[in-house]
């Protein structure tokens, strides 16, 4: 029996997708089908970016999996015509990119990098910053992500703080849980690195009580989720020196607004939504990994916990 | 017996270093003195930075050791005078924040963080790079800092490779040496950085030739010594493409001087001399443990191979 496999995502991610898909595709031995089009009742898999033209799932609801090519669901997660099992992207090249993301800024700013990118005076002023030992860092969020981007702080020797919702045990990172867990996480710290879902209680974590924990001049990255933060307590954060510097990767509206001030401010750099981009080599591998799964009756990974978001 | 400790180096290191070392002297329980003026037959060590007052050491041939506090030694090997046992700077701090410089630079470079950070258009263009994996990068010179920053890229996937005089093996790290393997480590390498001693064997050891092997668009950094790099050679690859920026930390003559191009070249990044700075702290223990082994009769450690030059 031939396994049809629907690929819905925007034109420019066929033409990455489509020869990296076929060879993993080609090396699982399965009869298969991969195109853009096919009657809705043929679909088994659905390969998905959640800024794809589908967006009723209705038709297809008798598929086995929709595949998503990100490792964020929660534009998906909202959407009630989809009732059958959804996975989301882990590995692909996301968790590399994303510590290599974090691990560049967290230095950048540590080492006061900017003054030396950054020098139309040409002034010579050693000073040495502190050892990454003595500046401590939280995370919040203790996923896949905030684990590997933890380890590798850790790596050099950054004291290394995180945060999740319910308890866990890391080694080499002082972990805190949930409410009253936040503040006490945050507080003194000198670096936040903010890698939690977009989750209607994950809203807002950044804002003036949270900020007003953090050390004075500590620096804030967001390569997680734009609602995370609240734009305005972070503005206030910045003009009052409790933050020193916000780098920014993800934004409540993207690209981020012309008329943003987040772009004009002198303390904030914006990147845009880089940090951790699914590559399509290693991506085809873990989406053809699940259809080799469901045609083997196997379980899916990294299924999303669709009450939870995520 | 009281162990007579003479502090050679310039005003402000002495209000930097005097109470750690009083702190860890005190831990090894000799009766000792420790100052800035002692007369030169009753000194039994010489805590010395190069740019000292003290550069004719007749006076101190009784003495037991020369400690350095910096790792560079070049500008006092070549010191006729000086007859005793030198022992460099090994810890105290360099090689953490070497490995924090070398990697955050690598990784700065590797992202392309300065379009973002230099962004006055506001331009939002998503460009993933390429992962780390994917990116070469070869580090000449494999003593301590150099092994420490090729483990450390290796860490974030890098390919790393290292160039040393003599064979070396280590693990994680594709080795070359000797003047045939130069030419080779260098060949299509996406990133080169330069961490060899300052002998008259490395001088110019990047060169018009050196530099015609490297991808085209390599990045380089110079955390080591000035006179590695002939200076013409590399802004000339600079300006025909070959490399796409220099990120230089030490030069052949410092503070750089004003008129220097490699200030308002705008593809050179200029930091000052603070990619490896010896901290008072760790680098008082180890002076101390000198001090503590010269007068238990251990062998000192750190010893410099003055006919080498490092």
């Amino acid at each position: 029996m031939t396994t049809t496999i629907l690929f819905a995502a925007k034109p420019q991610r066929w033409v990455e997708y489509q020869q990296p898909l076929h060879e993993a595709l080609g090396r699982t031995g399965l009869d298969y089908r991969l195109g853009l089009d096919f009657p809705p009742d043929e679909v088994d898999y659905i390969v998905y970016a959640p800024n794809s033209d589908l967006q009723d799932f209705t038709p297809y609801n008798n598929a086995k999996a929709v595949l998503n090519l990100w490792a964020g669901v929660e534009a998906i997660t909202k959407n009630a015509t989809l009732k059958i099992p959804l996975a989301r992207m882990v590995g692909g090249g996301l968790t590399e990119g994303m510590v290599e993301w974090v691990t560049a800024h967290v230095l950048r700013h540590h080492l006061g990098m900017d003054a030396h990118i950054v020098n139309p005076a040409h002034e010579w002023k050693p000073a040495p910053p502190p050892l990454a030992s003595e500046r401590p860092v939280t995370i919040l969020g203790l996923g896949q992500l905030g684990l590997a981007c933890g380890e590798a702080l850790a790596y050099f020797g950054f004291p290394v703080r995180g945060w999740s919702r319910n308890p866990k045990q890391v080694k080499g990172i002082e972990t805190f849980h949930g409410n009253d867990g936040l503040l006490a996480a945050l507080k003194g710290t000198q670096g936040v690195v903010l890698l939690l879902p977009d989750t209607p209680a994950t809203h807002n974590v950044i804002n003036t009580e949270t900020l007003s924990q953090v050390a004075q001049g500590a620096f804030l990255l967001n390569p997680g989720r734009g609602p995370l933060i609240q734009d305005t307590a972070l503005l206030q954060a910045l003009d009052s020196g409790r933050l020193s510097h916000a780098t920014l990767d993800t934004f409540r509206q993207e690209p981020l607004p012309a008329d943003h001030p987040f772009w004009s401010h002198p303390k904030v750099t914006v990147t845009p939504h880089i940090a951790s981009e699914t590559r399509a080599g290693p991506a085809s591998e873990v989406i053809v990994e699940n259809i080799r799964r469901g045609e083997a009756g196997e379980p899916f990974l990294h299924l999303v916990d669709r009450s939870a978001g995520y």
